[in-house]
């Protein structure tokens, strides 16, 4: 499976920003990905004043132009997040197509990142956002694909979750900070790689330092045994990964962590 | 909370190995630690071969030691583990003891080891060993304190499992190898503190490297932000940390991961 990770920088025009994922994933298109991953937010800053005016209704520009574009390319795409509005509520949503340009998967950020350390990084997502309430999985000819937005990331029990449906690949478009992303991104990655051992992928927006909420970049995919298979700077970058989704299978009979779970004492569920 | 990490040789010699400890820990106790711990197998190497003949019933060797010094020093210590005969049945137990010298916690392995990586380890410790079925946390005057060996820590759901009944430090005696070590071993100590925001202790054997089973050795220490703390290199060594509890609710008001958990939509429970 070839996937395309494009860490873009995020500016203030929105159609600037469609445009500019537009671009990279024909880039990536020519190189016959299967499939591409943009950031969250990628056509929004991220910043709480600007989710309302930059929102769209089910059907809005963002959406239309990746379908459209996944039909034409014939490739996935996992296109980030935008500001969805519904019901006059907005969320942080992340939209899936397949290779005909049909939306087959659809995630709501479920949980919103509060967040108030002191010296560092101060963040509400609650104050503007609505979260979403369900556990996102999606079909391909590949297999099961898991989708979640990244604070929702580091509740262990979403990725077990989607492993335990079978996903085999987490895609996670995300964009710590320059407080959190230092101190736990890359590292969040590889356990829940390990964890579950399965591959993840976490993609987010290039750092924009003068931006009200500055990026930490640092796009990433680990492979189901943890060790780390790509992983960019600061910059706005693309690259292409081939990953081989029999690893997961030979990693879980080498070290059989998955079936070794003890789901006579413990278990987790959906509820 | 003041706490003795041993990271000790293990030789052919139980009682030599016993001594050792002992040495050690009184060493510390001059140094008024609260607590001592021991690495798993530390007076037994760490063979299939070895199990038995090493194995002592309740109220062995190295329990009545352990016992009588934790009393005569008053501190608490997580004696690592033994080889323990039950009903003609062997465990992985680490038993722990309070200032008085009674027996707190038990904790028999619960996960048991069995890997087989092609060019890497292959151990299966179910040829010999039996596995436990408690899930273990214990009493302290600082708070609960969870406990659990090596491989067991391998589960995220054991650790949740511990956190939400309220241990506020997660002590593994562990042993990982050549193979695991490089690969996991921080990685797992470091996400399983950010996760939990909780404190994570594993102390290791010493590499000894013409024993059978190598130790990684690395013992280390977590705090709930994720930063390490303290960490050995493969030789013997002997390292006192002093850690603040309150910590953890600082950390958790923060950043927000134990209590944003999304319980409404997945469960973690003991079964």
């Amino acid at each position: 499976m070839r996937i395309a990770m494009i860490q873009m920088p995020v500016c203030e025009d929105k159609f600037a920003n469609i445009a500019y994922a537009v671009s990279k994933i024909l880039e990536a298109s020519k190189k016959n990905v299967d499939l591409a991953i943009l950031p969250e937010m990628f056509c929004c800053p991220y910043s709480n004043d600007k989710f309302a005016a930059y929102s769209e209704e089910y059907g809005g520009e963002a959406q239309t132009t990746m379908s459209s574009l996944s039909k034409e390319l014939g490739i996935y795409i996992v296109a980030g997040s935008v500001p969805e509005l519904c019901d006059n509520k907005i969320y942080n949503t992340s939209y899936v197509y397949d290779r005909g340009g049909m939306q087959i998967g659809k995630h709501r950020k479920m949980h919103l990142f509060d967040i108030d350390v002191p010296g560092g990084q101060r963040f509400f997502e609650s104050d503007t956002l609505t979260r979403g309430d369900e556990i996102t999985t999606f079909d391909t000819e590949f297999g099961k694909m898991g989708l979640c937005i990244c604070f929702d990331f580091r509740f262990q029990e979403l990725a077990r979750c989607m492993t335990l449906r079978g996903a085999k690949v987490l895609f996670v478009p995300g964009a710590f900070n320059m407080t959190t992303g230092p101190a736990h991104w890359e590292t969040m990655f590889r356990q829940r790689a390990i964890d579950n051992q399965v591959f993840t992928v976490g993609v987010a927006p290039a750092r924009d330092v003068n931006g009200t909420y500055v990026s930490w970049g640092n796009s990433i995919a680990v492979h189901p045994w943890g060790n780390v298979i790509e992983h960019f700077g600061a910059e706005a970058d693309m690259r292409i990964i081939d990953i081989d989704l029999n690893d997961i299978e030979s990693i879980r009979q080498q070290l059989p962590i998955m079936k070794s779970r003890r789901t006579d004492k413990y278990c987790v569920t959906e509820c």
